[in-house]
């Protein structure tokens, strides 16, 4: 995705060699109009596959699922993070390590809201070392439904998720894929 | 608003006297048509203000937020609860204490994302003790901002945040009000 690209190169900021911050449009602060064409992209991907659920993680994924949920009218479910009093007792549940806060965490998804009849395309900004995706990966499949897709606004193409993924058979499908970064630079994948 | 009462009392469970579950459109899975509903109503409620920016807090109240903010055309950003290696360090900080978790936790927005020209709506699916209202305040003040309001989707009137707020002079909108609940039954303030 072009936009997409450019707006990486203008306003994202590399840190280090495995350290992207795009937060002023995707992470913290939110440009919600280019997440909206984010989201129309993600729907003219997938428009074939009969969608009857976006599947994210909170936090950051959040935005980009709801904003991309209204081009397939269909509900978005987003995995929690931390066990809260709130929360089903009855749940699909999956264990993540995240690089970025270097601690293991639980995610979880109550099981009224997964179903054997679900086709479920999987959102999120980030795809990386895909611990994340590979987590709601095994919740889609506890709930016996159908995992069409991965849609990620940016791939870390240098780190494995990506890899793994396709090699297990699933369409990931990426917006922008970087090859190679380091502070001031960017390569993309063609 | 008429719709959300009557989703709250159909879709919505109350667990005990303060724990209102309203997991199915709002907190887990999200009915994203319905909460375009609620984006377009905090506009009509707030369409004389000249937002400039919408904030809020991760993570369930981004999705009412960013699906909100397209009809302001404005940016979101939303205050991070725990530290993250990925965080600026220069930061505005405010402590919440939260009652649904039990604990103290820092709220952080990035200086450079509120600044003293902005106009600044808060926007969070619920408004209980008001902690985080107040935290979210607190760091609008800071960046020496404008708070011209705060979009609440559900407020819980038998408890002191929504008081507590408008008696220090902030113009609170709440959708829905209830002022008294217990397990099958929920009164609604007219």
């Amino acid at each position: 995705m072009q936009t997409l690209k450019e707006k990486i190169l203008t306003e994202g900021k590399v840190l280090s060699n495995d350290i992207l911050k795009v937060d002023n449009f995707l992470n913290h602060q939110l440009d919600v109009d280019f997440i909206n064409e984010i989201g129309r992209e993600f729907a003219r991907r997938f428009k074939e596959e009969e969608i009857s659920k976006i599947l994210t993680i909170e936090a950051s994924g959040i935005a980009v699922a709801a904003l991309t949920a209204q081009y397939f009218k269909v509900p978005v479910v987003f995995a929690k993070k931390a066990e809260s009093k709130n929360l089903d007792e009855e749940v699909y549940k999956s264990e993540v390590f995240s690089f970025t806060k270097d601690k293991n965490y639980s995610i979880m998804v109550s099981k009224k809201y997964l179903n054997p009849e679900d086709r479920v395309l999987i959102i999120d900004d980030f795809l990386a070392n895909g611990r994340a995706a590979l987590g709601l990966k095994d919740i889609v499949e506890q709930a016996g439904a159908r995992l069409v897709g991965i849609g990620i606004v940016i791939e870390k193409g240098f780190q494995s998720g990506g890899k793994i993924l396709r090699k297990s058979g699933i369409r990931v499908e990426s917006l922008a894929i970087i090859n190679t970064m380091s502070p001031g630079h960017i390569v993309f994948q063609d």
